[in-house]
């Protein structure tokens, strides 16, 4: 059904920019409503009482990527969940590992684009565009892996996350040795299901609540 | 499985640019293949000699779009066949109809966002947010109508182009009278089954043929 | 939901025949309304002024077939589409190919089979019953393909038209060169999706607006 | 894959026709191998010895048929699994009922169609055909019963049988009650569901088997 | 939606134990209303006066189970389909057969896994735990039997099963042929697809009329 | 495929029961392979010196449930990893909610019955044993949650949490007011969505990793 105007998320950080000179609200030339992302989310819950390190956290997202994302605002009802869920993706995403920050940000816009997740595919579509210097790649990320070029390891990889995010009960021991015959370790394994099982969370969480991604990330790594 | 190089199309028009002084050919700093679009597709079926008025409509695209759609290219082995189908394509997508041209771009896209379509989501992508003047209700076509804000008419057309493409077999005369409802003459529910229909028809024959956009689409409509 | 009688078409041409003397309108002894075709499609669209290229194309179906197909009369409220419909559908399936006629209503049959497509079946099984001899042949291309005899080439053709069907998005060169294996050239590839893709989009525009086969089809060929 | 031909079940009761003057075995004119059913089925299993009861079931069915249905002979190779079969399909289909014999044959063709059974769409679509006298109620039995018109109690009892087939276990108090209150009883709930409960075994084990249906079948009732 | 109370079965053998000193009947202590299985199905049909070979057969029940399996109390209002049910089940499920009573249950549980079947998995899970003396290997057939060790023959048999559940339409002599080489004969294909049709049988009838296993299945072999 | 033995996680604390007297290792009487739990996971991954937070973690396990969870295990070869993800967790299902514990555990174990997931059905079915004092709503929770009596709003609260695993993409507002309307806070429906995502993730990186449940699981709250 036609999608009603969430309501406001109290903590919207960024405020909306007023509509420019030419501009005019609500439906403009086209027809279709204006696409904006002014709310964070559709549930309605009040700001919690950040703890000192949550609030250096998010100053930090400020001074390095000029804003904090959504996805964190979300979880800012509740000091203890942001904290949770702050450390649990940082220590995923970030921490040494055999996969780089590019194969886990693919992973995450490949899995997001089988649960077709608005907020995790512009997210992290930005993400790949940034890191791997190719807005095309980020493209095909989000549209269709399978038509990427791509090395016979890093398709194994996409392989598995999609087989674990469409029939993960169908996954047995070869499922694993063909991850092994393209040289990942056991280790390896472990983190490539970390990643795609994380945004098979991430994504549902994200469509239950009606994410919506800051703006600002559709035009990176363009 | 991993992408094997397809075959060159030998129709390829638009010159591929040599690698630049920063650039190796090949595995990139990312570690991964560098995506580009040189080839149309991956059938190698040589240009059969043009008509006149195909020739002529090829450099019509060259002077007003600056390049001739690699589909064109995919039909030109055939020049009844390209003529055919550029016949019926602009009849469907450009002629007279109470659809405006974003809205059946908008059903382009979406229909393609069902099957995946790598090369249509690309070009149609591009056009609506073209014809919208809005590059984020481009990327929502692409990832997730139902997150996009739209008026009930629009949602009830899409939605009706998206029962077409996963279960025609289920629409009934209760589908036709919901668009009814919202407004559609006989006529418009004739067009949007036509333009729904059709890119049925493109994303198949696109994924069968690995055909593959033009790399000038990713950047239009930013 | 229970079917309500579609709204008549005026560009039914077949006069629908009155009831017999043993007949009665409506429910028949068997308790169960009769099925007929007296409508076109479900949709409302006064007929357009055919063009005398049109009207002579008629006329030869109805001279050769005994009847125009009610695809036709589907198109026939606008005669640039109708124009356009049948150049494109008579360069697919008639023109030369490495494809034989035969092998081009299979592709037909079975792909409306996965889509559950009344029109198509009915009037291209009657021609696949027509075009082989063999009436057991159509019957089983419209219930399950996969349980005729053919020719490892035919299967394959098939096979990957049910693929392009129903799971287009997955297909790659692997896909491709089992077509080549079995000896298709790249044509004939180009051939097999064209044919695939077409009863893609027509088996949709078929069942959105509930077309009827013409009664005739279903005795052709028994 | 392609279609090995079928073990030959020793019970193949209806002899062979030799090829006729005009006619050659193997490969026909079309190019598409003969579809025959002189097989039972792709298990060799031995006829067992019929006890008299079912050795006159069967002289019944040739004198009232003229021929055994092969599923009979399917399961001939013992006699107790033959009269167990026997006598559960003979009070499923023929007893008395609140459901007409044709509604039960429609459940029959409705569900196999789901489920794309060639031997059982054979075999009753020909019931149906013959039962209610129309030849294209059969034929949207097989194809789309969707698009039949249908009585809203008919179309109730068919959508029922299709959620049963399709996804049984969602079917709650509130499907029950919707047939009763287009004026079915508990009683012949349960007739629906034991008829299409039936079929969804007959399909599978006709699939797993290649059961083949007699030849005779197709003609019937057109 | 929530599930409404169903209507009392009248054939229910086993009263209803009056709640205990220290139980409220309704909501108890958890907040969710206790599960019973005080009723035998959600259709209102009355005893049918039962034959002497019947009323034996439930006493014989009665005598070794210490119940009536609540599946014969639903069918015993009509005595013939009551004795035609018994005699086939029993023949399928007891007589003589390559494959032991264990791996026939085993098949049972795994296709109401895949049906998602409450009665016959309660039933028929005790049954794998009390064969195989193995409770864990009951969990597993009910949860996903891909998780469980087993032998390449059991393997090879569930998977068939699943696969004629799924997908019976795509089994051909490939599958067959799976079956002959891990070792089982052309009558053990036979027995394996009659097992697992007649559970697709019994799961839909069961979830078609909201069937409920007798309480004391739950504890048996655990 | 049949399952090979999976490779021994050296973190495996329990350890194995030798056989006793009369059990044989390998296959026993009924020809199953025996079901055992020896192992945590498929991946051989040596464990981490762990925090003295940590070990205290594990030690308090023991004492209050006499068994350090497999889950835990599982991730104790990285103390970041295992912090994190037990920090996550015991927030997620213990700290306070609107939702009970035992709903947190319905809806956990509704989430792995979609996805099969044989590790967490079998350790939060036990939970919902043990916490509702009623066994059999743990098996309708594992087997098929829609055949439990349930109040309104818990079947509310499942229904949402089952969307949202097979069709996240699907939801929309009126999902969200589906759960308003039957009594839920939005932190309420914040709460049931991070549960359900929860073990979206949890399940798939379970199987993706065969996790094996402590054994001890299956006999609790029978």
């Amino acid at each position: 059904m036609a999608k009603k105007p969430s309501k406001s998320n109290v903590l919207t950080y960024a405020p909306q920019k007023p509509p420019g000179p030419g501009e005019k609200p609500g439906q403009p030339a086209s027809g279709v409503p204006r696409q904006d992302d002014a709310h964070v989310m559709a549930l309605a819950l009040p700001p919690a009482q950040l703890s000192p390190a949550m609030e250096a956290y998010f100053k930090k997202c400020e001074e390095k990527l000029g804003f904090v994302p959504n996805v964190l605002l979300a979880y800012a009802f509740d000091n203890a969940k942001l904290e949770a869920f702050a450390a649990f993706y940082n220590d995923l995403m970030l921490a040494p590992s055999g996969l780089s920050k590019l194969e886990r940000e693919m992973i995450a816009v490949v899995v997001s684009s089988q649960n077709r997740c608005y907020y995790c595919l512009t997210a992290h579509g930005a993400a790949v565009r940034t890191y791997s210097g190719d807005p095309v790649l980020g493209e095909l990320m989000v549209m269709n892996y399978r038509a990427a070029r791509l090395t016979k390891k890093q398709r194994a990889m996409l392989d598995f996350a999609v087989k674990m995010t469409n029939e993960s009960w169908a996954i047995e021991e070869e499922d694993r040795d063909a991850l092994r015959r393209v040289g990942f370790s056991d280790r390896d394994i472990f983190d490539i299901a970390a990643v795609a099982g994380f945004f098979n969370m991430s994504n549902r969480v994200a469509s239950a609540t009606d994410m919506r991604p800051n703006a600002v990330y559709h035009g990176q790594g363009r």
